[in-house]
């Protein structure tokens, strides 16, 4: 079959090529690819900047937004031939850390996980695939290729849950509004996510043209193209981080209303100090009760929630996110930044 | 009656003063004072750096650290002469905010609280003050003078609470380490508190000697007189960060265990920046899953978690936090920093 791997580390490296089926070790069910979604680590690990392959060999299958179709599962497994199924990404060591011995992987403290796609196991950009049921998640067939969207999804149900857990340290905490900076995947997940809970979403972004400004309308979202100073009197309950860039970072720590919490779902690079006034910072995050928190991946919890949000949500806006559709013979297309990119999907089988 | 009274925002000003009996509207709780515990807030007041007298008035009762017995009690208060009380110093506006209306006033949204001996109400440096009963928390007796420990304990419960809170938004999530940096009141009363959890404590200060060090270590816990970076391999579960200096709050924000919750309970100045690589600790606190959150006041909650705290608490040790004790007719001596000092607190009626 065919399959697009990578050596990790090497530029220019990726490559279509043909692989062995996959062994039946990666799983129980067997499942026909049907597409996988590009991001910002697969970039990366492109670029020869990220990535692992599995131990003893040179090259890593890559994709871990996946969707696929189940080909075969054993009569026990929960899973039927037909079934529309995603697979997780991380996996936890097999000495697991006290997190991940409770399913918690996206909490992962000894870092000893493993991650399909990314990090020491094959991915899901094969024609077919093999997943163990414990880490496969059935999205509705009505969703269809747009199922590619759920683990992009999962990781922004994650952010939403531990923020309105954190929410909880009070108990009279009932957010109204908040703000997102970034409207890529990510940021538009979350924007759904927002006004799914039936908030007032504020999305900025940077871009005045393209698809995003729409995307965030036909939400019922409202798009902010301008500095964030100029949103300054937005004061809002939460606010998503999702561009990761310092400046933007910098900005949003003292832009929530008081008892706020922001959440940081942007990865950022390091190298480069930007003065700050931390007393001031401190001591209104103090005087204020603000919460700043980190959030990264998900674990089986946040797939579910995903999928019952992307049920909920309107396929055809779904269906817009996602900008361009690359068949796999194309792949080195979808790795082409284009202008007005949102999500950029590599399909798996032929239309 | 006697009185330490200020005129906010004049340095020097502060005098023992003849003032009239406490008005009842001040609540139907009159209280005798037994003491009244000193705290930065109330050196600023003296300084003439904060502080608010009352509406009308150029002159504010100091104090907001109370414990006092109870003379007259209307039979249904709940309370009776000769109970010990602390007056709860943080009151909503009459036109609350959506927290204050839940009696959560110490995550009031819109500033328009009053604090007694601080903000706009007459606070507890006067030989007798009264109190509304919903504003009055009742101490065992067998803490006597040590009940003026409750107000500082209740802003250390609050914080504890919100960690661990904070902390439930992971299932796994089983704390076991807390590093707490300034052995002041406020970090010698978070390290007591840890320690009733039953938690490895460990407490950063600069000072090698004095009763600090043996304060942290009568608790059971570590003391650490060094400089931060030699306590590198802690990585606590916890951090709560009780200095304000803002060279200790940029070293704390990375210093946690993945998933680890940092809490910042020092009020610092601004108006100094620092240089601080904000995409790298932006990085690590989403890899990591991190929590960053201010923390302020308490609200009556708090201050019932901190009368069991100190019930169950070692009352000889409780005992020693207060360094010295200062008739009223001396009281400037109880504004005069010692090199030895912990809590320092104003003894109200002759011992």
């Amino acid at each position: 079959m065919r399959a697009l791997t990578v050596q990790p580390g090497v530029s220019g490296s990726a490559r279509l090529e043909q692989v062995a089926e996959p062994a039946l070790t990666d799983g129980a069910l067997l499942v026909q690819a049907i597409a996988v979604g590009i991001c910002g680590t697969d970039v990366d690990i492109v670029r020869g900047e990220y990535g692992w392959a599995p131990d003893g060999r040179q090259r890593l299958i890559l994709g871990h937004e996946s969707i696929g179709r189940v080909l075969e599962a054993p009569p026990d497994s929960g899973f039927a031939p037909g079934d529309l199924v995603v697979g997780i990404v991380r996996r936890p060591d097999p000495l697991p850390c006290a997190y991940c011995a409770q399913g918690e992987w996206d909490m992962c403290r000894n870092g000893a996980y493993t991650e399909r796609g990314i990090k020491s196991l094959d991915g899901y950009a094969s024609e077919r695939f093999r997943l163990e049921p414990a880490y496969a998640v059935r999205v509705e067939n009505a969703l269809g290729t747009l199922g590619v969207l759920l683990e992009p999804t999962s990781v922004v149900a994650k952010a939403w849950e531990h923020a309105e857990r954190i929410g909880q340290r009070s108990d009279a905490w009932r957010p109204r509004s908040v703000l997102i900076t970034g409207a890529g995947p990510i940021g538009l997940l979350a924007a759904l996510l927002g006004r799914l809970r039936g908030l007032d979403v504020h999305v900025f972004d940077r871009v005045t043209r393209g698809p995003k400004p729409m995307l965030v309308a036909e939400l019922g979202a409202t798009y902010h193209a301008a500095t964030l100073p100029s949103v300054e009197r937005l004061a809002p309950d939460m606010i998503f981080e999702c561009t990761g860039a310092p400046a933007v970072v910098a900005d949003v720590l003292t832009r929530s209303a008081p008892s706020g919490i922001v959440c940081l779902a942007g990865v950022s690079s390091g190298g480069r100090t930007v003065p700050l006034d931390l007393g001031d910072l401190n001591r209104r995050m103090v005087l204020e009760n603000d919460v700043v928190f980190g959030s990264v991946n998900a674990n089986r919890r946040h797939y579910e929630q995903a999928a019952g949000a992307l049920a909920r949500a309107d396929h055809a806006w779904l269906g817009r996110l996602i900008t361009r559709q690359v068949p796999l013979d194309r792949w080195a297309d979808a790795f082409e930044r284009h202008e007005d990119d949102v999500k950029v999907v590599l399909r798996m089988e032929e239309a």
